[in-house]
């Protein structure tokens, strides 16, 4: 079996780990392919390092180098590269730069210079993390999400990276619009097309729908792709109880008008059509929301042609995770097309 | 007073931190102002950073930051980055690159990926660390000190960095020569011949008289600058009793046939001509050797005429050196032209 899964950082690579425990336990599973596509648009350049947070983060996650108190960056870390470069008074001083990160940032950066792809530089370090899975970065090419936020004059607008919309605002800086820079001339990774085309499972974890799955979705062919594969495509909401799981969703998710809720996170995506290929398709067949507190979106969703479960979703640890994943191929085999 | 040193890393650094603590506790000598021309010839490109280790030596010796037990690299120092790049697998192991270190590197590969020359990079960072010196890089060129050895075969040979000749290696294996790469378009960086010219004094401190002062000198345009200067240059012998103080200088002169003592380095160096800017002068006024070992160094040297003093010249505390320093300028009063 071949499950291809979109990814972003901290939500995807969590639930990626519990999907991986679910088929190692699972005696029927062991030929399992799974294939992450990363998100690449939050990636930023930074005292001249190539940073993928995304991709770290799944990748240490995955290969068992993670924080697990932080959820991103490596374990054990230390931060006095971070502290030196403050003390010569280089910008930025909020980006979170810790000292076994640089090296990974350091291979990135030199390899990219030496003319690799990105797919290759994250094919090479993976060969020392060993995650389990292929890990794809949704393009080659360089995308950078900004968020325009309110100038200081009334009218006026200003565009910031994502990542200091996110890490040094909190988030906080009312989003008027994410803008992806780069992408009307990107493609996709090798590869990535290909692993959504021919999975038999496709799916999309809780990972934050506007500014990771919704930035991969950009990628030009991508949502065709996932919205035309044979694979039945199951997502996990997100948002549990009205709120995000973990991380600000909610403040992307205002951005764009739609509204903090499990239910609303899956009219976004839309339900696919009966027809596989048919124009216009919205990208989902089945739909995982929260046991208890968004059950009553059960309902509306099928109504909408999405299958919609609920079950427990919270990722407190590796078993629950494992049980969350379980669910989704368990619906995914429900909704077989 | 202006008085300008060309200097190597570690020797060149503590005898200048000791001429700075004895030009401070001299009251009549507030005015002075140190010029330091040092060796970029070390200089190696690795993980992608531009590493200056003789200015960074000088700057962090002379700025307070050095690490007093190794001599090289920052005090506190860690070296998680290195540790991080060995588990990826990258080459070279043998290169001692700490975190605090790396943030100089981050910050100086950057600024020269800007565009900055190599001289400003150092102005910028020495704006950190107040050296109480002004730093000039010997040129803003990239020249790279190569060392040949005998190759695999009888009668071959092979070419290796200077670095790895130096630190992997620890300089065990017979160089057979020194190839100064890009030195023959390299021009002196900006002030470096004014301060040579425009100099009260120069001194050669007790660096390697071959891979960093010898270095120095073969950026076209330096030697003839030190010969022709109208202020007295003073040099202090870095071979004590027949061993270098500190370092490999032994391995250094015998590849290009000069014995390890002081009269033989002295000698190597020359003595200027009676007349300013004679041709074919050599570069020494004076030389201060050894007390004790090397005093009956004195009067040969005398007979060629470098003004030769026996004095105490083991740097091991700051009053020592200071002592020292104190001794090249007395000297350089005595046969000042």
């Amino acid at each position: 079996m071949r499950i291809t899964v979109l990814a972003g950082g901290i939500g995807g690579a969590r639930f990626t780990r519990g999907l991986l425990h679910h088929l190692r336990a699972s005696a029927g599973t062991a030929a399992t392919e799974v294939t992450v596509v990363g998100n690449t648009g939050d990636d930023i350049r930074v005292f001249g390092l190539q940073v993928c947070p995304d991709l770290d983060s799944l990748m240490y996650t995955l290969g068992g180098g993670i924080s697990e108190e932080r959820g991103w960056g490596r374990e054990d870390e230390t931060f006095v590269v971070k502290e030196e470069l403050a003390a010569y008074g280089v910008q930025p001083t909020w980006f979170g730069l810790g000292d076994r990160d640089t090296a990974t940032h350091l291979v990135r950066t030199q390899m990219l210079a030496a003319g690799y792809p990105l797919s290759a530089v994250t094919a090479a370090l993976c060969a020392r993390w060993e995650p389990g899975v292929e890990l794809l970065p949704m393009t080659d090419e360089r995308v950078e999400t900004h968020v325009v936020v309110d100038g200081d004059e009334p009218g006026t607008h200003r565009a910031l990276h994502f990542q200091e919309w996110w890490i040094r605002h909190r988030a906080a800086l009312p989003a008027r619009e994410f803008v992806l820079v780069g992408v009307d001339d990107a493609r996709p990774g090798p590869g990535v097309l290909e692993a959504i085309r021919d999975a038999d499972v496709v799916l999309l974890p809780p990972s934050n729908p506007v500014v990771s799955i919704g930035t991969i979705l950009q990628v030009p062919g991508v949502r065709e792709a996932v919205a035309s594969t044979a694979a039945p495509v199951v997502g996990v909401s997100p948002i549990v109880g009205g709120a995000p799981v973990r991380g600000m969703a909610d403040a992307c998710l205002a951005a764009i008008g739609v509204a903090t809720t499990a239910e609303a996170v899956a009219r976004h995506y839309g339900a696919r059509r009966p027809v596989v290929g048919e124009p216009d398709s919205g990208l989902l067949d089945g739909w995982l929301v929260h046991d208890g507190a968004d059950a009553d979106a059960v309902a509306p969703l099928e109504a909408l042609g999405i299958a919609a479960r609920a079950v427990p979703l919270l990722m407190t640890d590796l078993e629950a995770t494992a049980a969350m994943a379980a669910a989704a191929l368990d619906l995914a085999s429900v909704v077989r097309r």
